[in-house]
């Protein structure tokens, strides 16, 4: 998608073969930087301090860091000792295993002289692969907006609310949850996206923001304590959030508080979507209850950083200093709440036959 | 309660017999500082800029306004404007206009020479009301805690949510929702109180927090996010809230965001309690449906106040400059997702029929 009006992806490889270039998401939106990766330590700083995140996007990095290891080390030990390290940086985000899997059943029967070429050669497939799977979702989530679209008035916008970001900064092109909403765009069907603000990292009012306005898509932000009304004033059109992981019964793992607008969706009769990759559906994983999720340090809720008055970025306290706090990143919404997956292979309903049939499972 | 181990009110008469003492709350917690009113435009600023919010002490600030009013000019035109000017200030609270009712149908049959005297006595016996009642409805809240304590095991804390500020700081004195909770420390019942952060204007985070930290109260600061997910893994005995207006069949209006938690509260049987003196009940509104909700200014939501590293206080922007935000004020929660509203005369079904009973209406 566009930054400044020129087309950027979430993660590619480096034109000298050497490196890979990488967004600083945590600069946004107040500045734009791109970081340059040269190794295996750089590409799990990458996913852990969270310059890259969003379930398919740190599958994509974690699969250019193993061809970035095979680049300096590609014995057996190296390659062993990158895939039992590489899925510590995020324990959440299924795709991460998956890319390194993937990955290591590429080039462990490999002699390691050929593993540096092979390793690059998959990461840009897994990467190619994302950016065919999100367009396919753009293009099956776009045919529920235009049937919504159908039934408004003629000028009146489909209003869209989502959660966190899901777009295509959480991947390496097109988004999940956004995909349906730059297809309609780009089939000059109109839309209204509200963003959830998405405490505490803000990644809604932080990056979706951004994305959607680089990108031109007419939006509001608003409070995550928001939307439930909205609903209620009918304001809204349709939920469409993305996913850190699907259970094989259809529970939707995805940013704190994605379940509390689930249940406000549900409770006004407001369809509830969720965006998924197939590599992000765990078919082994019998439902939500056995998602880890994971409990983040205290200081996201504490503190923020936003720009003050002078241009300035500045980290600020929100709470009392003698408050602790707690921090849950994600929460499970139980497929009962779920109107339907968005996957590369069409629209299925959060339900293991449907989702089974669909992926041959 | 307390402050710095000191007794303080949310809003008191000033010794001099010539003035008003407010707490800035839109200091709070980053500074403590009280402010001195002696005019009616003095009064209408702190209620409008929100130096004191709730229901409560609004009511209360502003029948000390009309007190203020009547020592500069007690004629009957003065009294009219007063009372035509204040209810202006905040257009959801019900107390303000029933404050200010009030102190009209005080005033008006007095000559002007006696409603000075009269509007300072008439609004300590509003205060002190509010005090009395606050303390009812703690204990008769407390019931709900100990009972809920007697069947968890010895040294659990009972872990009570609450959302916003319904605190001693957003009345004279106890609190709504927190009078329950200062009861049960006062008894001895180990209580925990994870507080919503509150966003936009943090007032969970800022004013709750700081009250209980006051207090010496167990706590822990959540995001708005967070609620959700915990009451889902049981971490979460009870929810209590405050109410800026409760409709005669038992909708309640509160901060926007109080909906989405009742729906939380509902989906896994956690008791769902709304905190509400009878003057925040107005049986003059049929349901919530026609409670005017505020939209308030984007800034509050594109914008937020901290401590900085140095100990300055910093306002700093979150959202990219070209996205717009909406902030609706408020939301109603339906009477179906209502437990039971702790009152000053006692629990009461969120039910037309058993609310008109218990206040003889």
């Amino acid at each position: 998608m566009l930054v400044d009006g020129r087309p950027v992806r979430g993660v590619v490889a480096g034109p000298d073969g050497e490196s890979v270039l990488i967004i600083d998401q945590t600069l946004l939106p107040h500045r734009f930087a791109t970081r340059r990766l040269v190794s295996l330590d750089d590409a799990f700083d990458a996913i852990a301090q969270m310059w890259v995140r969003g379930a398919p996007l740190i599958g994509a990095t974690a699969a250019y860091g193993l061809a970035l290891a095979m680049r300096r080390d590609a014995s057996n030990a190296a390659l062993e000792a990158a895939v039992l390290r590489l899925p510590k940086a995020r324990p959440t985000a299924v795709n991460l295993a998956w890319a390194v899997d993937r990955m290591a059943a590429l080039l462990r029967p490999l002699p390691p002289s050929e593993r540096a070429r092979a390793a690059l050669a998959g990461a840009n497939e897994i990467a190619d692969e994302d950016v065919a799977i999100n367009a396919a979702i753009g293009d099956h989530g776009l045919t529920i907006i235009r049937d919504i679209a159908s039934r408004k008035k003629p000028g009146e916008p489909v209003n869209i609310l989502t959660h966190c970001n899901a777009g295509w900064l959480a991947t390496v092109d097109w988004g999940t949850a956004t995909a349906p909403i730059y297809k309609a765009q780009a089939a000059g069907i109109a839309v209204h996206v509200f963003v959830d603000e998405t405490r505490p990292r803000n990644q809604g009012a932080f990056l979706t923001a951004w994305e959607l306005g680089q990108q031109g898509v007419p939006h509001t932000v608003i409070v995550d304590n928001a939307g439930g009304h909205l609903m209620r004033l009918g304001m809204v059109d349709m939920v469409i959030v993305g996913t850190d992981r699907v259970a094989a019964n259809g529970d939707v793992c995805n940013k704190i508080g994605t379940y509390l607008k689930a249940l406000a969706a549900r409770d006004n009769n407001v369809p509830f979507y969720v965006a998924t990759p197939s590599p992000s559906i765990d078919f082994a994983l019998a439902d939500g209850g056995d998602i880890p999720i994971e409990f983040r340090g205290q200081e996201e809720v504490t503190h923020i950083a936003g720009v003050a008055s002078d241009g300035r970025i500045e980290t600020i306290r929100l709470t009392p200093g003698g408050s602790p706090a707690l921090n849950p990143g994600f929460d499970v919404t139980p497929a009962r709440l779920v109107t339907g997956l968005i996957t590369e292979r069409g629209i299925v309903a959060a339900e293991s036959g449907a989702m089974a049939a669909l992926f041959g499972r």
